[in-house]
């Protein structure tokens, strides 16, 4: 960590400064310049308070050096964390393709696009039953019935589920749910993240519309210092000024995260473009990119879905983008 | 609504989808192109769910010409809304300015300051026992012990309070709270906002970081559909790319937010802009601009906050920022 | 184009917009609704102002239904154009690999890396000579004599040459150059690109650090409506609030804008990531997305790089992504 | 400035990259910390390229503490710089609003608006003559003759001139013009900034569309670097997301450059916010954040503007305006 004093700190400030920080066990070495002087923070500070230090009076900026994560931290944890899914493993040269509607809505159409998705080679199913929706006028979802109609698709296939959670109030409907999906609105919604922490189900941890990788991060770390190291990262899309595609679908973040971080990482196209017709060329591009898998909408028949529709793709489109990842498979 | 149909279109389907519109009481007016067919959709449009349009195969795309939020609507709605706050009324020319420290540390802290912000103006008492941090690492707030703190604070001045909230299961320790927060990062939270809707305390509600003023809207439109009309909007910074300051102070967002709306607006620049030099000029602007209120920090010593220190003004400088802001008022 | 009047419209002011509008052969269907009227503008509806529509009295909103470019359009040009430049074909399944340094630094820097590029599998050699730079006191590229330099380069290769041009006073210095490629930051020069347009030379335009791609459309429309066609289209990142990265990559913008236009699309993942280690895996998924060619740079030895250092690659790593990108083809 | 080394670096390399600092005048002082070794970079770093540091194997990241530019810089320039347009002064403590048409038109139009907007009390006559347009097909401007056109009206009313130039090539055309525009698509067009450099008129340097406020300084520092330091810096709204406004209107800008530089700071609401009603309300913000001058659009009659119709304002509108913003000097 680096802290650049302004020239107007006098020397009794700096060694005040100084000895604060030797009391955290963090080192200090000073340089001084003709406009400034530059602090060096050399140990852990990874508790150092940014916001605090950049409030006194005598600091002109304050900058990491290091990232402020750790247990999520590839420098700490150089091998890659292989995360089970109900028996389907994620990571360390293990892809899956996480397959399904955006919303369950009846056991007939949940249970055949779980038939679908597995045919065409989905090792897990995904479908939402608590929908945040951005009007309170539209589908919010089939809720705790929902739940029950997923593990019903699962009993009929075997996939194991992803799928979201809204609250913690929610957590007692989702113990017999394999994954937990935490929502791109809820990325920072802590009191829910320190919820997931404290169980140890798989926690697939969607990237916020406008979240850094940084924070994303920081929010995988909210749920691993509570304990729980079984967290996916997902990069969905991020808000731009674009407007031909529903997000901005930001892959270099797949290899970027993967340098950073041990925990899996996966792409959704579908919610990353918003495009049905997208979709194939961006799995395509997601699968040599290096993600750990992929997350993508699937219904049975597109133009009735209650919601994202434009996205989802018919059982035949998907065997064709499945077709094409698994080529894509082999080039790696 | 306006519904643009793709030229693969075939009568039959045009007039299935015609029918289908009929039945939920919109008027339907076709006008064919030479490359596409245009439906103008007449009615109350407000629950046709766009992403199901937008799923179906012979739609090109689909354009909302009138606003999805209701209730919210100044169309419908044209006197201004006042929301009392413990006594202190906000909107409809009822200005308030809430100050206090982004935490409360202790209780000499926040009876100090409190004191200081009255003397100095302010009509309400801001100050975070629950806080939402990036870091897991980071102080969270001394959370129901801030709560009593704060309300000791009222005590000694009589200044109502504005504290955030981050989770519905923090509900009970607010029943003695004036006016809850909803932080940027929690707009979204749904279940949150669903559950504030049903009481009936003023609730703040922030901007999120990347929200648009629709989506804003929205999410007040959330809180009142379930009951609660004592919404009152705050402009707090939306991010860029920009660096020098910690957001975009989007200023605008106030005069145009009091178009859309009836409920009242206030702007926060100390978050919005993150630096202490910029509160007073950003201040007076938000004034003259048509805000309700504002919300500042103040902090009796900025140098030791906890958080946020870099924005947080003296009581010294908070005066004068009172100052500034009555000249303001006196010309509008 | 959907024009949406507001209620206070007369009916004669109504009569009198629709006349204007059919005085331009435009025809005009009109629905009525409770709150607004809309009338639907049927025709080429290019060449009418938005502004100019926007700015009436009478008009609360006007939205393009079809794209506002036409010589770009696939829909008016459904076959994929074909650029050749110095023999070198792109588009229509003809993918290139532009290779070179970022700068033009030496005669022996260039000549080597040319060597080098082609032995790894590059079509084209591409280099900077004029180079813009965001800093007056950076080095600004070596100008004439590096185009002389490029020259050379191709002489002992056979490598066509692109090579950056940043103002029409310029041109006489580029007529024994292959490709014209546009800057980022002069993607909205127009005065640049209508002087582009009179000439035949092939133009490589990268899309601007925030334009949407229906500007980098509309200026690719600049240069042909002035009578030249050959225009390639560059994806290379734009700019949001992530620091990880340079700029974000933008990669769906690739076969969107495929299925926009008819024009090659290249991606340049050097310049969209900024870093390295980025190179190859992004390389690869522009390929499988459906990039028609990438622009890579690579530096003999990039430590010693005047500008944009940390994006480059050594011939060997450059040999390396060649291969991984060879291999993507083969999937396609 | 700061370089982090990475821990493969040797003894050896980093002696040689501090000897290669201490060449260029720059003194080192290293800090060792467990995982990098810290330089902080003392003396005249402008010239130090980061490109070049960044792209050293040996580097982790570079960051500047001061800022890149040096002309510019309040730090080495204290004092206000006070501009003169043609007899009227811009800048420490002078007020100037610079009002008229988007697009010249007619003799009639641009005289007429002239004596209107100087009975209001402007003190600067804007308009466009050379138009930039995002398609080739909207009206482009009258160029020479809407430059004459201009010069009538000054001499009809008295008021210096404000217009837009594009290229360095138009450069004759402006001899009798009092202060050139480089308008937002251009803030990076160097061939241009340099031109303009190189003369003496007054510069009004618009924000480029996705610009920092560092990359408008080092625009700035372009035309002063070539010997120019009649520049006035304007703040003209930046591409967000938003979708309300035409774009976000970062005001916070204006104080905050205030601090940065001593050049002046204008403010146009008209551009930034793209709506009428909102041109009051943000003039009055701009005008008490600090703001040396605005840039307000008015037309004698906005519905048959040609071009930005929707942000301009009657003249009886913009009487209205100027007496809000006369109030807001008061406050001052």
């Amino acid at each position: 960590m680096i802290a650049v004093l302004k020239s107007s700190a006098t020397p009794q400030q700096v060694a005040n400064l100084a000895e604060w920080f030797e009391k955290q066990g963090i080192r200090v070495n000073e340089t001084k310049g003709e406009y400034c002087t530059v602090l060096g923070l050399i140990g852990d500070t990874t508790r150092v308070d940014m916001d605090l230090l950049q409030g006194l009076d005598i600091i002109e900026s304050v900058t990491r050096i290091s990232d402020p994560f750790k247990k999520a931290n590839r420098k700490f944890h150089p091998e890659d964390t292989i995360v089970d899914i109900g028996g389907v493993k994620v990571g360390g040269g293990n892809f899956v393709v996480m397959a399904g509607p955006c919303s369950v809505e009846s056991e007939e159409q949940i249970v055949e696009t779980a038939k679908a998705v597995k045919a065409a080679g989905a090792t897990l199913l995904r479908g939402g039953a608590f929908k945040p929706r951005t009007s309170p006028y539209d589908f919010q979802g089939l809720k705790e019935e929902g739940l029950k109609l997923l593990i019903k698709a699962r009993e009929a296939t075997g996939l194991p589920i992803v799928t979201e959670i809204m609250s913690e109030d929610q957590l007692p409907y989702f113990d017999d749910i394999d994954c937990l999906q935490v929502g791109a609105r809820n990325m920072q919604n802590y009191e829910l993240l320190k919820a997931l922490g404290k169980i140890d189900k798989p926690i697939l941890l969607k990237r916020g519309l406008s979240a850094t990788m940084k924070e994303l991060l920081m929010s995988a770390e909210y749920i691993m210092a509570e304990g729980n190291s079984n967290v996916i990262l997902c990069e969905r899309g991020i808000r731009t000024y674009e407007t031909y595609t529903r997000n901005t679908f930001d892959l270099s973040a797949v290899p970027m995260l993967k340098e950073l971080t041990h925990l899996p990482v996966v792409a959704d196209p579908s919610h990353a473009t918003g495009k049905a017709s997208l979709i194939k060329p961006m799995s395509m591009a997601a699968t040599v990119s290096g993600a750990d898998g992929l997350e993508i909408e699937v219904h049975p028949c597109p133009s009735k879905a209650l919601s994202d529709g434009a996205q989802s793709l018919t059982p035949e489109q998907f065997a064709g983008v499945m077709e094409a990842i698994n080529k894509c498979r082999t080039v790696l």
